[in-house]
């Protein structure tokens, strides 16, 4: 469990027209999905056939930094600017797209693939649900 | 709910000696207090007393950053030091024991220092575990 | 000097049709920009009239995050793709524009904000050039 | 060229008995470490021998990482805390002799490895200067 919903609804907002629940799992799976990431990476570079997953590790550790970058933006009510918001969504969404993709290919092998495109799909899907919404 | 354990129990590990438990436990607390901390100085910096609430958000801030780092590190196997996690550790605990100090002096009037201050005070507690049985 | 062009040059590049300059001179700017705004963000909670500055310390600290991101994304080949870039420089530019519009508001009064100000144009042109070039 | 100096000298600080020449070169080399770790790891990882390069990946990322947010601590001057200073260069230090360490094995094969082990030492002794005189 997480404090992000009692945070969220420990300060009067700036934000209008955002549905908060939306908000919180956006947050929760961008949290989740760069930890995610970052450990994938290191799993991947490790791997006896570390060459051909170099690319997985590298699309992962783009994720973890896009998302990371993003659940700051989404916790700051303050200074809340649609176009900010939208764009940085966007670009998590296209960094776990990229990664998803990699990890697809080497689920079947490596159990830590599969964990971390998982995460990546369900934290694609919340920024697609936030950006549909906004 | 993460998929921090998840991930660690996936690929083999190079790190000795470390309770899988407590490793978790101080994943998620840092996560946890990194948002916390971020949305807790913008709530700070938007109070209509902010200037006095300066500290801490700076302090907050100060956790979030550190706290980010650390996630990282206690993610990573591959590289695993022992002088590298213990020094992180110590730097995560000393950003918590600031800002939670600060978070306490508000924690009456502010409800966000008030969820924000025992986010870092958990995570502090969970940093000291990992040093002291690491 | 920083050792951005350097680095670029020692390993082979996946990314195709990227101008280095234009490449070098966005890394660096993105660098500087994230740097400025963390000490933007600090210096605006700080004011005796911080209260009226805290949309300003948030959209600082937005660009912050974001340039840090894109910093890592610039940073690496391995796992280039082109959607993934676009969409981040995309979200850098926005997060700049938006913190170079609250830093005008106040730079005639505090000289972070003018300082602030022009590293986040600079980015947002550095991204803008990137982006008509990729 | 850096914004470093000018972002310090724009605001009052409260940051006492800190030689500003060694704080802003020891910000500059931490900026600077933490883009060429990240390239370095992304280099590592690509490379075709790279299972064996896996523990200098990981020690360079780790290495960007807690340089990335020793950068925004010492950036603020408004939270201005000596143990959390003390405690995040240590750590920072720590990071960059393990990258310089795994760096140095590798430093006559590849020429990211030698750049980058360059830039830790360097960094490490910014942050060594800093700790002593502090």
């Amino acid at each position: 469990m997480t404090d992000v919903a009692a945070m969220l609804n420990a300060y009067p907002r700036e934000r209008p027209q955002v549905n908060d629940d939306l908000l919180v799992i956006c947050i929760q799976e961008a949290l989740n999905c760069a930890q995610a990431c970052v450990s994938c990476a290191d799993a991947c570079s490790a791997d006896p056939s570390a060459a051909h997953l170099a690319q997985c590790a590298g699309a992962a550790l783009n994720c973890a930094d896009m998302a990371t970058a993003v659940v700051r933006v989404l916790s700051r009510s303050t200074p809340y600017d649609a176009d900010v918001t939208t764009a940085a969504l966007r670009a998590l969404a296209e960094a776990c797209r990229a990664c998803y993709g990699q990890c697809q290919k080497h689920a079947l092998e490596l159990e830590c693939c599969q964990i971390c495109g998982d995460a990546c799909r369900r934290c694609a899907q919340a920024c697609q649900r936030l950006l549909r919404q906004g």
